[in-house]
């Protein structure tokens, strides 16, 4: 059952490494099928060398009962669902804990749009939430990671087709697409982006955002109704 | 038509990722035959474990009309143009978004020469444009990212042969050379003199630059009309 | 004798150079068995790629002599055994010049828990010792550069299995676990901490540790008594 | 002609991308025989993958005479023999542009012994060079480059078999050995030594070095007289 789908989510698993951003088993990536209600994600703590497309574990979106799968799911499949059921046009979520997304989380801040390359893929500022309430974490933890994501992008006004990644505060990123695949594509960029940022902080004591001409410019060519832009 | 030229702006190509100066296919490389007025470069959003030497596009020079190839150009082909077109000793060309170039590029600072590793291939500032306006984005953006380099070198008396690099602000650099080898040359030094500069800065409160005589020493000795340097 | 043991240390002491916490020999990894009262360890100044099972020492817990071994146990054995001799439930230990947890050493600064990763493998600050005295530096450095962990570990009030690391001021980082592979996975999510605390630390003037709740969340369902956590 | 020099000279090369400390051929290393007073070096401007034994370049220390060879010598041969020659111990020389003392050879600053790892291979202070005057550049300038590293050490009373390199004033690091294998010792040393030191800094406002019994303890076990430590 979702055969097609459980290999995608392999490959974009097997990315995670190859792209340098987990370390152990620090990753994980799924995606939905929305038809059938259903959730494909890495199973808990099996090592990226060993796994298997039959690994991969089934879910049922709703409610989270395992629908497939010899092991259990990823610890944080209540956040993928939490956000899949928020945002209809998300296909697929990748969470890391790549070093320089963590590092602007573990300081609580925002990673506002620097140049082109943050433009490039996304409109705008990467936010991060804010902290957790002692009861939100005391019970349903992973679910409240979702929500309190949902929360910052609704408050904040902005839309996750638009800026397809958020910082949780004094943990991580999470990242997102249309498939686990742009999901991927998605948390490379802020890596890179949020590597850039950081030391850009070094030369300029205040950070400001570019223009809002060129922000358009770079992200409407690849991502607005009528793209036109390839890559490079 | 133009099989040497092609076969040099692939393997030049190739050499973007083999130099980490690249991920995904953020980058573009092209090379110029000044004789026939036409351009080769990389075609858009190809990834470069899959480019072949038949996928290099050709383009007029004058215009930008397409003369061969299957794929689009790449999207930065109408800046690379505008540097040909202004500068007649020019070619090939890079463009990346390497990290520590555009590190400096989105701080929208130069790079001034702090040690003779800068002095070996830079004859003294890398400097950064202006910021680019309104209706230079809106209209024609990657011509008028050409011109504003351009107009950088210009204004301040720089020479692109003895600078031959530029950081575009809030963007990220560009670099060039004799032929498109020369060129990533050009691009790998610059990213290794951007990273050594940033971590400089923290060092010394005000960056200062090395004599004129020791930067003359360096530079000349390599690339001076009687230059006797071979490399280390 | 003690192949098991002897095999588990070997590899432990190779996945050192495979996740970059060594230079040349800079490194040593040990086990415990306690039943019989002996330790093995790498052999002093052996290169990782031509390390062999046979080549690990046996020594005796209580006094530091040579049981099995042609060639001289690491010298930072007497600090490896002061350490098992002090806490019961240590079965290995490792000792490296990893980058960053050095960086701290160096600084003589403890690193707080800045985020869940930290949290996940460390429950609370991972302390610092004192600089050690003339004395103590003079006279069985090795042995005494144990006793000032230990030290710092009892009057910190701090638990040597919840918090499997320390960093010796103006040294290094020590790490221990359950047996040898454990130590090596306490090393490298300490060094993978003290990288992004060192970073979190330019955006952030002030450090601050996450709440108590979100510590014991991330720690205990993992580590605590019923412990349901597998990896992500 | 001195094949087993060649071919340790060869190795020593190698091991400068191997241990990443250069970028193209920015490095050679070099070794000396003193009883016949010849001095074998890497060929100018050869490409690591093309260096064969053969290509090693035999030099006569007095003068500079090249003795055998096919290719010119090293740029930077006249400072390798302005060092054997101030130097009677030392039989093997590196020259590099490794990023992060070459950061603080552009920054103009000393690298103080911060923790152990230094101690282990530098006893004290890591020196960096005045600024080179006018005439000393533009006549001689490698000659001379040698020269302000030797007056380095004399004026500040640091033996050369103690402090096993130098940081060259807006240009680079040198580092040596009794033989060509201790040279690139010494280089890899200090460019681990650098990096810390360079990130230490961010932590601690005002660096300072480690006890002198601290020092000693660790320089004199390796590198004493009687000095009985292997290598961890």
């Amino acid at each position: 059952m979702l055969e097609a789908l459980k290999q995608q989510v392999l490959e974009a698993n097997l990315d995670l490494p190859r792209y340098n951003l987990v370390t152990f088993t620090w990753g994980n990536v799924s995606a939905v099928d929305r038809e059938r209600g259903l959730l494909v994600i890495k199973p808990s703590g099996v090592k990226y060398e060993d796994m298997r497309r039959d690994d991969m574990v089934v879910v049922e979106l709703a409610n989270g009962n395992i629908i497939e799968g010899k092991m259990r799911p990823s610890s944080d499949t209540a956040t993928h669902r939490a956000l899949y059921l928020a945002w209809p046009d998300v296909g697929g979520i990748v969470h890391t804990h790549s070093r320089h997304a963590t590092i602007w989380a573990q300081a609580g801040r925002e990673i506002i749009a620097l140049g082109t390359t943050h433009a490039d893929d996304f409109y705008g500022t990467i936010p991060c939430t804010r902290q957790m309430k002692r009861e939100e974490i005391e019970r349903d933890y992973e679910w409240n990671t979702g929500q309190v994501i949902i929360e910052t992008f609704a408050q904040r006004g902005i839309h996750p087709n638009a800026v397809p990644a958020a910082l949780v505060n004094s943990h991580g990123p999470f990242a997102w697409g249309k498939d686990a695949h742009a999901a991927v594509h998605s948390a490379v960029v802020l890596e890179e982006v949020a590597y850039m940022a950081l030391h850009t902080a070094r030369l300029q004591a205040e950070l400001t955002p570019i223009s809002q001409t060129l922000l358009d410019l770079h992200y409407l060519r690849k991502h607005g109704q009528n793209a036109w832009y390839g890559q490079n």
